[in-house]
């Protein structure tokens, strides 16, 4: 891929992220396009169809996961305790909730994008499934918390909150994954 | 108060209620009215406006907030774990998320909504505050723990999820209020 073809999906990926993460469900293709800044037909060369854009916007945010989970390998030895608090305040920061409450209902709605996105999110699981591993290992984790509950669990916590609410309590995110991390050890 | 009418105007409130904590937002007096299964007129008789209405739902929630919270008011000193988790509890089972998320914004919007609402609510976060003394006191809830941030946190995790969601994670509301109960502690 040309160096600007790369950063117009980049940018397309980064909208469609924002909308969804706004919106909750429904963003029209050229909504995505105006917000990225790129022309109707070059969104539709990278991604043909609106699933398409899902599949690569799924794809973008499971393998930041991954990343994520896998960032820690060398720490866990070290520091079980650091690896553990930096890889679960990586992750909120990635605010799962803003995509997880938004589009886990599409994707077991579409057995077509479900068949697509598995394999990816099959991928983040198993890295995080090490992660968890490692952290229980080291009694930072109750051994009845799976990665389905855990992962639910911050994406709770990091769902999009009306501006009021956000207003009054100040992090409240930050502060709910500290209390995450205590609440979890067994 | 005549036994019809409190019947007819603890249904009115109930289907409200249920209507504000599946739709978020806007509920129309006539809807309220038909789930009730009251006439529009007998709604408007008890509730002249919309927001008499909602006076009256928030008047209704907040009064079995404190009463929540004074019902372990002769078991702190015999058992204090067993106060605070029954009441954490309990408040959890009200589902303050549901009510919260939709109503807090509108609340917050009208000034005349928020004078009539802040005695009643008032009185609930007293309620609360004697409630978390005794917790602290016990050793249970960390002192930097405001009503505010704990109320915030446990309408954060009863707020309502799509079905999908909640159809993965068997009992994510109770697993998570374990996970806050235990995260609180100092």
């Amino acid at each position: 891929m040309r160096a600007d073809a790369a950063a117009n999906r980049r940018a397309i990926i980064g909208a469609a992220w924002a909308l969804f993460a706004e919106r909750g469900d429904e963003v029209p293709m050229r909504a995505v396009a105006q917000a990225a800044g790129v022309g109707i037909a070059t969104l539709y060369r990278h991604f043909a169809t609106p699933q398409d854009l899902l599949v690569g916007l799924l794809d973008e945010a499971f393998t930041q996961v991954t990343a994520i989970a896998q960032a820690q390998d060398d720490v866990w030895e070290l520091d079980p305790d650091r690896a553990w608090t930096s890889l679960v305040r990586d992750l909120a920061d990635l605010r799962p909730g803003a995509l997880a409450y938004g589009l886990a209902p599409r994707v077991q709605a579409s057995p077509s994008l479900r068949e697509r996105v598995e394999p990816i999110r099959d991928e983040a699981v198993a890295a995080l499934g090490a992660a968890l591993g490692h952290a229980r290992a080291a009694g930072l984790v109750d051994p009845a918390v799976t990665v389905e509950r855990f992962f639910a669990g911050l994406a709770l916590i990091t769902r999009p909150s009306p501006t009021p609410m956000a207003a009054v309590i100040p992090d409240q995110v930050g502060w709910m994954v500290g209390i995450y991390l205590r609440g979890l050890r067994p």
